[in-house]
C-alpha cells in the first residue's frame, strides 16, 4: 500500500506534460463545419452577444467555465513559490473539477503578489468565466481580494481555501457533536488555532451557524481585547464570541474543550492538552502533511473523533468534498454570488448525506457518487 | 449547398455552450490517482518547479497551451464589440489549433481596451501559457502592444491578423508571380490598399522579402511624404519602398501594377482600376466578407489570378492555412520568439507545398494533412 507518490507524480506529469488539456466539442471536419464554428457563422453570434450580454451564458464556454485563481503565495503547506510553482496544484483542481462535476475549469497563475494588481486582473480577464476559484494566495490578502472581487463583479467567487475548508469543517463538527451525543450543542466549548484564510473563515462560519463560546487562538495563545496589533478579522472573530476575558497559552484554551480546531502546524496540540479537554472530545487536526496530533495519539488521550486532512487516516477532512459540488451549483443555477448562508446550507446537506453517521465516518467520502449533485441542488 | 450558416451558427452554439472544453488527460478514479495528480504528491512538483522554473515546460500544460487573446476591439469585420462578444471567435481558434494542429489553446477576452493595461495584463496571465497569440486587436494600438509583449515576456507571441494573413498573402504572391511566369519578380509593381493590422504587415513582410516597387494606399490615397499626420508606421514603410514621388487616387496607383493586395473594403477595386493594371494582373481581394472587386467582375477585367478571403471561391487565403503550423512549431522546437523571417520561411514552405499551382488554386488548402507539420518543421 505504500507508494513513493513523491516520484510517482513526477513521472506522471512528466509523461503527460500536466493534467488538463482543451478539446473540441463539435465537429471540426469540412469547410461546412468551420462555416458554423467559425467564419462566416461565428459573426452573427458575436453580433447576437453584443446585442444582449446575457448570451454569453448560452453561446459561449463561460456557462460551464471556472477559473482557478492563484498568485502561488501560499502553495499547499509550501509557502510562497511564485505563480509557475502553482500551476501543478491549480491543474489538479481543474482536473478534479471535470472529474467529478463535469465543471470545466482553466488554471491563472498571475505573475503578481500585489492586492490591487490582483483584484485589477480578475476583472480584466473575467468575461470568458462563468465563476472564479481563489486558491493558495496569503492572509491576510486573500480577504480582501475575495471581498472586493465578490462587490465589483458579476460573477460568483470564492476563495476555497476559505470556504471549502470551512464549509467541510462546518459539516463533521455538526455529525462529530452527533456521535458524541451532544446533539445540536451550539454552546460546546470550541477552540480554533490558527486564524490564517482557513480559520478566519472556519471561526466565522461557526459563529453564523450559531456557535457562542469559541476561543481563537494563534502563535502567541488566546487572542483577547488586551493585545496589541489585532487585525481586524481578529478583532471582529473575538466580538462576536461570549467567552470574554480568557487570556493564556493554547494549552489554557484546551482546558475542558469540547471541540479543537487546528489549522496551525504540526504537533501543536500535546498528548497532555488532548487530556484536558472534556470527556468525548472532538479533535479536527488539519495541518499538512503533518497534523496537529496524530490519530493514535489523540485516541489514547482520550479522544472520540479526531479527523485530518489525511488521505491515509479516517475521517479526511477535504476541500474536495464541497467545491466541485459548490462551483457545478452556481453555474447550473446561474447563482449571481456565494454567501455564507450558502455555505452554511451545504455543510448541513453534507452532514444529513451521511446516513448513519459514526466516529470513524463522520462525512462522506469525495468518491460517494450522489454527493456533487446533492450539494449542487442545495446551491440552487 | 447553400445553407443559412448564421441560423445554424446560432443553433450549434446554443446546443453545445461554445466549442470548447476542458479534459483531464490522467487517470482521476481513485485515491491513489488524487495522490499522484494531487496532494500529496503535486507538492514535489511544484518545489521541482520553484528550484528551475525550466521544468514548469516539462511538468505542466505549459509546454502545449496558448493564450489567444482579444480586447474584442476589432472583431472579425464587425468593429468594436468589446469581450464577451469576441468570445465565439476566439473560442473557434482554440479549435481549430487544437482539431489541426493538436495544440492546446484557452481564450482570454479582456475587459480593457487600454494599451497599457493589456499589456500589463497579458504579462500578468502569461506564466501558465507556452505562446500568445493575438487576435483582433485595432490598429494602431496592436502594433505597440506586440512589439512590446514580444520585448518583456519570455514567450512567442504573434498578432494573427497581422502576421498570418501576411505570411499566406506572401506565399500566394510568390506562387501567383510563378503561375503567371513572372518568376521571382521582385520587380514587379505592387499596390498595398489598406494599412491596418493586417496591411502593414504584409507591406512589411513584402519589403523584407525584396519586393521594392510598392506603393502603399489607404483611404485617402497614395501615402507619401507630403502628407500631413502620418502614423510612423506609414512613415517606416513609404521610406522603405524605391517608388518614390508618386501622389494620387488608387485608381493612379494600380495604373500598370502586377500586383493588387486589398486589405481594405468591399467594392474598393472597380472593374476600370483592374483594367488599367498590367496583362495577367495579380489580384488578392481580402476584404470580408465582400472582397475589394468579385472574381467574376475581376476576370472579366483580364486578371489571371484573383484570390479572396472566402471559402465559396477558389484561392482562399486564410490564416488558417498558416497560424496552427506556427504556434505548433514554436511550443514543440521552444522557440523564444516569432520574427519576420521566420514568417518569410513559412510563406516560402508555404508555396513550396504545392506541386503544381496554377491560376485557380495558388496555395493548398487548411485541410491538406501534411501542411500543419510542413510548416512547424519550417519554424523549428
Amino acid at each position: 500500500m505504500t507508494h513513493d507518490y513523491n516520484q510517482e507524480a513526477l513521472d506522471l506529469h512528466k509523461l503527460h506534460h500536466g493534467k488538463i488539456e482543451l478539446n473540441t466539442k463539435v465537429p471540426m471536419n469540412d469547410r461546412d463545419d468551420l462555416s458554423r464554428a467559425y467564419t462566416p457563422g461565428v459573426a452573427e453570434v458575436c453580433k447576437e452577444i453584443a446585442r444582449d450580454p446575457s448570451l454569453a451564458r448560452e453561446y459561449t464556454l463561460k456557462r460551464n467555465t471556472v477559473a482557478i485563481i492563484s498568485d502561488g503565495s501560499a502553495i499547499l503547506g509550501l509557502g510562497n513559490l511564485g505563480a509557475l510553482a502553482a500551476i501543478p496544484v491549480m491543474e489538479g483542481k481543474a482536473a478534479i473539477l471535470k472529474s467529478f462535476a463535469g465543471v470545466d475549469a482553466f488554471p491563472i497563475c498571475l505573475e503578481t503578489q500585489d492586492t490591487e494588481e490582483i483584484i485589477k486582473a480578475v476583472k480584466q480577464l473575467a468575461p470568458v468565466f462563468g465563476a472564479v476559484n481563489l486558491e493558495d494566495i496569503s492572509a491576510p490578502r486573500c480577504f480582501e481580494i475575495e471581498e472586493r472581487l465578490r462587490a465589483e463583479l458579476n460573477i460568483p467567487v470564492m476563495h476555497d481555501d476559505q470556504w471549502g475548508t470551512a464549509t467541510v469543517v462546518l459539516g463533521g463538527i455538526i455529525n462529530a457533536l452527533k456521535v458524541t451525543n451532544r446533539g445540536e450543542g451550539k454552546d460546546v466549548k470550541i477552540v480554533v488555532n490558527g486564524v490564517g484564510s482557513a480559520g478566519v473563515a472556519i471561526s466565522r462560519i461557526l459563529l453564523s451557524y450559531g456557535f457562542t463560546n469559541i476561543l481563537f487562538c494563534d502563535s502567541k495563545g488566546i487572542i483577547h481585547e488586551g493585545r496589541e496589533e489585532l487585525t481586524k478579522e481578529k478583532l471582529e472573530l473575538i466580538s462576536k464570541s461570549k467567552l470574554k476575558g480568557f487570556e493564556g497559552s493554547l494549552a489554557d484554551a484546551v482546558k475542558e474543550a469540547d471541540v479543537f480546531v487546528g489549522v496551525s502546524k504540526a504537533g501543536a496540540l500535546t498528548k497532555e492538552m488532548a487530556q484536558s479537554m472534556n470527556k468525548d472530545s472532538i479533535v479536527f487536526a488539519l495541518a499538512n502533511p503533518i497534523p496537529e496530533i496524530m490519530p493514535d495519539v489523540a485516541k489514547e488521550a482520550g479522544v472520540a473523533v479526531i479527523a485530518t486532512g489525511r488521505s491515509d487516516f479516517p475521517n479526511q477532512l477535504n476541500n474536495s468534498l464541497i467545491f466541485p459540488g459548490l462551483f457545478k451549483g452556481v453555474l447550473d443555477g446561474n447563482i449571481k454570488q456565494f454567501d455564507i448562508t450558502m455555505f452554511t446550507r451545504a455543510a448541513l446537506t453534507l452532514a444529513g448525506h451521511v446516513k448513519n453517521p459514526n466516529t470513524e465516518m463522520i462525512l462522506p467520502t469525495m468518491f460517494d457518487k450522489e454527493l456533487v449533485e446533492v450539494i449542487a441542488n442545495t446551491v440552487i
